[in-house]
């Protein structure tokens, strides 16, 4: 059985210092190497593999767990800056100067702040569900239209997910049902699910992010690669409107929004997003639009 | 010589009762025909080749031109109602039932008219820099940011064209000069250039547009074809804001939007667009997602 796909990839670690940190590693091609980076609370299991395995035809796919989380060790930090510095200390490790990003949610913003810290490290940008630093309504789980579904004691693990990541349409949560079945074809060598002190750091980085450094917006200007911006229209958990502002102030930015679809647009969409993805990766413009 | 461009196409007529209306058709293919509605003033020299000819490649391309405009007979309409009417006249006078279609500015207010009026004659929908009826900020030639091109005494025609379309970047209005030039390409059977009447007329309809009937963009919620949302980021004439209405509201709808552009943003970044636009109009889903 091939281990090209998130289904069989061999969980991998990586000792940076004191640091361990999971991950997973598969696919191959020319193309430069894409780095994944996870949204609030998922773990390596929460990828799912019809939006990865497509994009591992072509490229490596490299899967990265954040400190904290998972089989990672480490204490999960309550800062986006804090998360950026172990994505790079990873990359570091690895000897990888430079590669594509997608970054969902969380992974979004971790991307980001990468990008600012250091703009050699990305030649091109997928951001997904995310928001800018000083965005609006980031992760409010106790807003009524979270906190429904939160407060639920009938929705469990998965099923509380399905409902967080895709819209309250019929359409909408079949596509949610079939991610869930997607996500449950890993049976072994699975992640520890993300427990209360995992989300509340996370929820604490958000917080941050949430309070502008000086002029709103403004170091956005300074990310100048070319960057696919893709949101859900109706996403409740980080609206749309945070890639609204992306996509007009990064300088080099499209945007692409999906309808009838929440927070989990990349998985409602999965043939569309894989297909919209790899050829805007496949690009070698300056310019981000292909 | 190939005509089925446009830069050598004939311009053709047809006559519907007392009305004889301009227009152009070439390609040809399998695919369902592409019906172009043009912008503010803008007469079928307007289209950019480098936007009509990738099109007609695998499907016949129609140019229409509505009542009042270039050789089309007849007054032009004070409202985006009447003018559809022209619009579905033509189609019904062709015998064609049902076609694709690509409205920008103006034309895209006139095939969502279309598309209310008569639900059955379009397939798929690619709006580009439009707005939803009772839309904002559509087409204010008075404010600051047009009115200096307006009233610059050494801009005309199409170097007035190329300072309003374009975002004011090095890099934006060299796509513009480069737009003119192929538009410049047609040297015979030009259509005449439009005056102030009909540039009034059309503000006053644009007026009119702004005006909701109802519910504010209630509207939108009843058409149900596939739809293609296309926007620059920089839109000086109509922002940005009505395409995240659009797309917010229509129930499905993919809002594409490009960088460092303004109203003209599908003549920027035309190989893009075209590529864009011929993989959504190829797919035969009941979903816009391509």
């Amino acid at each position: 059985m091939s281990t090209a796909n998130n289904v069989a990839a061999p969980t991998r670690f990586l000792q940076v210092k004191e640091q361990r940190y999971a991950y997973r590693r598969f696919g191959d091609g020319s193309r430069p190497p894409l780095l994944f980076l996870q949204h609030f609370t998922g773990t390596l299991d929460n990828w799912d593999p019809d939006v990865t395995d497509p994009l591992a035809s072509g490229r490596e796919v490299l899967l990265f767990e954040n400190a904290g989380v998972g089989r990672s060790t480490g204490k999960v930090p309550e800062s986006i800056s804090a998360m950026a510095q172990h994505a790079l200390a990873f990359l570091d490790e690895l000897r990888l100067s430079s590669c594509d990003v997608l970054g969902f949610s969380l992974g979004g913003m971790i991307a980001q702040q990468m990008a600012q810290d250091r703009p050699s490290i990305f030649r091109r940008m997928i951001l997904v569900g995310t928001a800018p630093r000083g965005g609006e309504d980031i992760m409010h789980l106790e807003k009524p239209s979270l906190a429904r579904h939160m407060s639920d004691p009938s929705l469990q693990g998965y099923a509380r997910l399905q409902k967080l990541f895709f819209a309250p349409t019929e359409s909408s949560q079949a596509a949610g049902a079939a991610f869930i079945k997607r996500l449950a074809q890993r049976t072994q060598d699975r992640e520890p699910a993300s427990g209360m002190e995992i989300a509340k750091a996370q929820i604490a980085a958000f917080r941050d992010w949430e309070r502008p450094i000086g002029e709103r917006f403004a170091e956005l200007t300074g990310i100048r690669q070319p960057t696919l911006v893709v949101n859900g229209i109706h996403d409740e958990m980080i609206p749309v409107r945070n890639s609204y502002w992306l996509s007009a102030n990064l300088p080099n930015a499209v945007l692409l929004t999906y309808p009838d679809s929440g927070h989990g647009s990349l998985f409602q969409f999965h043939e569309s997003f894989t297909r919209q993805a790899a050829a805007f990766l496949g690009s070698d413009s300056a310019f981000a639009p292909y």
